[in-house]
């Protein structure tokens, strides 16, 4: 009944000074699938709940690797997150190329950053809708970022995003003051338990939709799911639904 | 009675976070003629029932072949699935002739639905109309995938889209687990039954209407339409309508 | 009463999925003078009514040559038709020149359809507003082909386009299975025929409103008006009115 | 009190498949002071009536010399028209520079048509408000044209366009068919008649007003204004007005 | 109360085939200063009301010279013009350099008539809001033109344009008959008379704000202002008001 | 409640031929903080109020210089100001460089006033919203200009603009006559007198906030501020009120 | 319920002469944390209250160095600012590279000032969101200059902006006559107790929030964060909160 005529545009500023477009997108990014990440001074880990559109349909990737030391998880439009992906995964390699070293974590970050501020300040693209967890570690250490539709970005400890976040939030905030004294497998299975608190009551995490990456120091980005993701699974008691046979997971090619 | 402000431009967000224009693009594609695909880990098969405006005109190919590894089936807007298909061609022929070898499915795909993200960011084009099946078998297998016009993809063992291809689904969903012990030609069977669940009460599955596409690692795209089909259906009792002569029908040529 | 709010922009997608600006331009189609063609496995038969806009004009011409092996009629606005007739031919030519021999008729109507699609995805031009029944007879034979604004394109037995094609229509269902057994002077009165049924009742076929053209494997573009057709519309029993003195026609020079 | 959303956008199409931009443009035409031609199998002769704005202003020139064998006389918005002159007048002289002969008539009113449809496709320019009868004798004998805003043009054998046009016309219908067993001078003394038909009651047509260029295969574009065109006045018995001294009378260039 | 949707366009015609917005700016032209010009067969006269914003500002020049053998009077927007007589000079000053002589008065005119019309064809530039009046001795005798928004231009015996200018036309009426045998100095007398008469009723002529310029075949461009203007006012016994010092009286540099 | 639908583009005529916009920036430059400026044969003074926003804030530069023989005052948005004036000392610099002379004043007025214009008839680009006294002192005198955002400019004896500019223009109107007989000293008194006369009621002309700048034949430009203006401002008997310590002022650097 | 018609559109003029989407963005300024800065003869210092978004998260930083004689505290939206920041980081580097000395910082705020204001003029970008408080020191000595979204800067002797900045810009009008007196210890508690004076009541200053940067001319850019910020809010008897352990503390790392 309201009509707001400042928020169809993103080059519009409301009379309260806010971008209406942009908030807008965000609420896609809180609409996605959820995933989240946490570290200590070690390690990086990324999670994700694989999404299945249909029984008929294999998992959707939420983990993505860049490089071996930066891995990305997403929520929000899927397709735009592939868009960014693809540019991040091509700066990586022409920094390896240009520079022979893996290009440092925070300044990919930033330009990501710059691309979304782009889409908010003109009227030719709209914002992107998607929401990116980087995790990385390269010689200033293991880093978790988090960027928005709106171009900030944010360092974090442990965060979640997407549908239904919260409740792995307050999981997170109530346990993360544990993790830099945590073991590799403790922090996992923190992952597990987070990523468990954010379905829905009857939902059950298993092998196939549940999904871990690692990041490290000495550990190149590893990417945990089905049976080998079982034991962390089992060690939390959480107990997967029916696992289909092994051979019949088929797996989305990366993008 | 109720006026949408947010749904008129691909490139504003609703307040929900949404896109319209991408939604309502995907509706061409719930309203076009069915399609369906379905493998095992040797084959994958392709079926689509053929669309005739008039009496007069010759049957609308619903099968295109891009290379002897890879088909695709579509519905929607036939000439927005055009423009992609050609697309496609053009790129798995550069592969060809660049690599000195057939293009990898996943990649194909993954571009093809990067031409979808653009035009669901720029106010330039509008979103294409079409979804398509693309069924493919490479080193890695064969594979099933389906776009969207929001420029998702996802991996499928067996898929229907389309107008009524509910029911289709349905019987996919039900049979599907045996699809991996089954031959070739139950293979195609299970596409052709699928298919006649369909179709609308008191139309019938006939061998000029119905098309089948088979690929596999061992069997180039092969293309199953009019008297070669009967056998297939005699064999699945689905008795076709007074068949043409077979000299009388005419073809399309591929586009 | 009703507004539209999905119909004035050809790159907006109605809820239902559909482009309204295309349809309309389909209706543009519907309101040309009836042109119609048929074929059997020798021959391509066009035909049309050229119009006069008045007493003291010239009759316009309905049948264009693209090539030796090739011909349109066109119903909608001609302005528009004549744009695409003039690519059709460049076309035709660069292909002679370049490859030595005449270009296929469904690769040319295939990139005839891509003219249109783009025109229905793009905010820059509108759709063209004209339906062309192309005649051909290639290599593969003789073939009829459809094309509409939207993009799509058919092969027909016979079709028929235009204001009040409806009945031309039924008579060319009614007749189309006796073609393939028909002399090339047959199939050109069945052509008469049907365009004499799409004529409103006081209205008369005669030799100056009527033009037929015939395209075969052995037989260039060849059309027929004036005098040279009278003896099919005597044979066919529908009288012509006053006819003007042979030298009075003046012809308008081919576009 | 009835708002048409579909007509103030050139490349908007109506429910009813028109294109209203178009016919308003044609309706410049129809207001433009009247111009008429007519033609036997030796001449075309042009007529027009010369606007004054002013009783201090010079006549503005209706007629305009293309090349020896062409002219135009124009009806609707000057200024458009003198814009679509000075391109035809271009190319004339281009074709004689590059192939050392005149331009044939028909193939540059092809391209002239084709600029209006440009117009008529596009939202960069609005169409023409003008309306062309283009008097041509060339190697294929003499021609009248008529273009339309639409892009659409017509050959006729006599026409008449602008304000009041419509009594010229019936007077040219009625008499049309003695064109070809008159003499020069008494084809001239038809348009003048015509000419006058179309005045208002209490205008009368003098020499200063009236305007006539004649071409014929033996003859190059001759204007007769002024006194020589008194003894045709003189001959249909229409009394000019009193007329202004002869070296009064100042003529605008020639556009 | 009454909402015109088709005069903010200066693209959009209205159903009536007219272009209101080209009609707005002319209206811009009927409230300037008024100007005014006439000519005999050996000089074209101008003159003009200077205009002054304010007692502490110096006037406004009305003329403006752009050759030895042209000048131009303007009413309307004086940005406008200026950008137009700057155009008018450059083209003036090339034609001297690449072909030695000085350019012909009725081919600038065109040329910048052309220059209105393509800004009332296109939707990137507004129509200009400015009327000239345009004064010329070349070897075709003197000629006086008038261009308008519209992009038409007319040639005039004598004209008056701008705000109560009508009065100004009523006086030329009634005395153009007898220029041709003035001399220059009655002419010049006639010019301002007609001035005078354009004035509001108790305003005066005096030789700070009329401005008089003179061109003839053996008279290159002559601007007449202040003290030596007085003897003409004088004689035509309209007495100046309180008359500035002269050393006081500042010019505005040409533009 | 009145909705003017001719006022929001700058290059849509409203029906009575003005460009709504156009006035709407010139009331920008009428609530800009006062300037004024006057001149005698010999020197020309520019002067205003510097503004500061804030008790904490060094005031804003009212005068600019542009070279040694020319200053700027302006009045309305402070950021369009600057993009001038940046622009008048490039070209001003250009001029030196290249002729090795000072640039004349009326030539880079005029093409101040060009800049303006442009940004009136094109969509690209808003109206300047500022308004600029320039004084100038060539060798054709000492000149004052005034610019509108319209693109017209004036030459004047003196003149003041901006919010409560009024009272000053009556102080200047009333004592101009005498100013080609004062001294330099006199005229400074004058300015600021004028300069005082535009103050609300309570508030007092001192050394901080007003500011003068004189250009002459024999005097490059000279700006008094602060301590030295302060014998004037004694000498009009205007008391300043409580002065800062000379030390504490800060001057913003010259933009 | 009123509706604006002149406040969605940067380039739109209101009938006031405003720019309201600049006043908007102005807005965006107000609502973005505090920050603040002041200077005396020796020393710039800027304060700024980084933002955690989230118990979980890092600060943000609000502090961000330009060079070694430049510092930038910003308020509003953070991305905007970051674009900025970017473009002052390069232009310092470029003007040692090239003049082999450290850039001016007038020079550079005027830089940044035309951005701001070319953003306001053109409808191609919106205006930037963004307020920047830039403490610099250089040849000329200790400058604080302040840029708003409109383009206008001003230098102060110190300032605060954003959310609730009023009452640190009352403390810092009652204390900075004193600030030229003060030791740079003094100067920092003065910043720590203004910048405490804009918290809501019961939020405390600590040294993980507050956040202080020193220039001066024997002085490069010195962040003091943390610990070592601890002794200044000792001194000004601010107790913090539960400070976290020092170990912990992440730093984002500079953009």
């Amino acid at each position: 009944m309201f009509r707001n005529q400042y928020d169809t545009d993103v080059t519009v500023w409301s009379p309260q000074g806010r971008l209406h477009q942009v908030e807008y997108a965000i609420e896609a990014v809180n609409q996605g699938t959820v995933c989240l990440g946490l570290r200590n001074d070690k390690y990086v880990v990324l999670a994700g709940l694989k999404r299945s559109p249909n029984e008929l349909a294999s998992y959707q990737k939420k983990l993505h690797k860049i490089d071996d030391h930066m891995g990305v998880a997403m929520s929000g439009l899927t397709a735009d997150g592939r868009s960014l992906i693809k540019h991040m995964r091509t700066e990586a390699l022409n920094d390896k190329y240009v520079y022979g070293k893996t290009i440092q974590g925070g300044r990919l970050v930033l330009e990501l950053a710059d691309m979304h501020q782009k889409c908010t300040q003109s009227y030719v693209r709209r914002p992107y809708g998607v929401g990116l967890l980087i995790g990385v570690c390269d010689q200033t250490g293991p880093h978790l970022y988090v960027t928005e539709p709106s171009g900030n970005y944010y360092e974090y400890y442990s965060m979640a995003i997407g549908s239904r976040s919260q409740t792995a939030r307050t999981y997170l905030e109530k346990e993360f003051e544990n993790f830099n004294t945590c073991s590799l497998d403790d922090l996992i299975k923190h992952a597990l338990k987070a990523l468990a608190a954010s379905l829905a009551g009857d939902v059950e995490l298993d092998n196939k939709s549940a999904s871990i990456a690692v990041i490290g120091a000495d550990k190149a980005y590893d990417l945990i799911e089905g049976p080998p993701l079982q034991k962390y699974l089992d060690a939390i008691e959480v107990e997967g639904g029916a696992v289909m046979e092994e051979d019949v997971v088929i797996e989305t090619p990366d993008l």
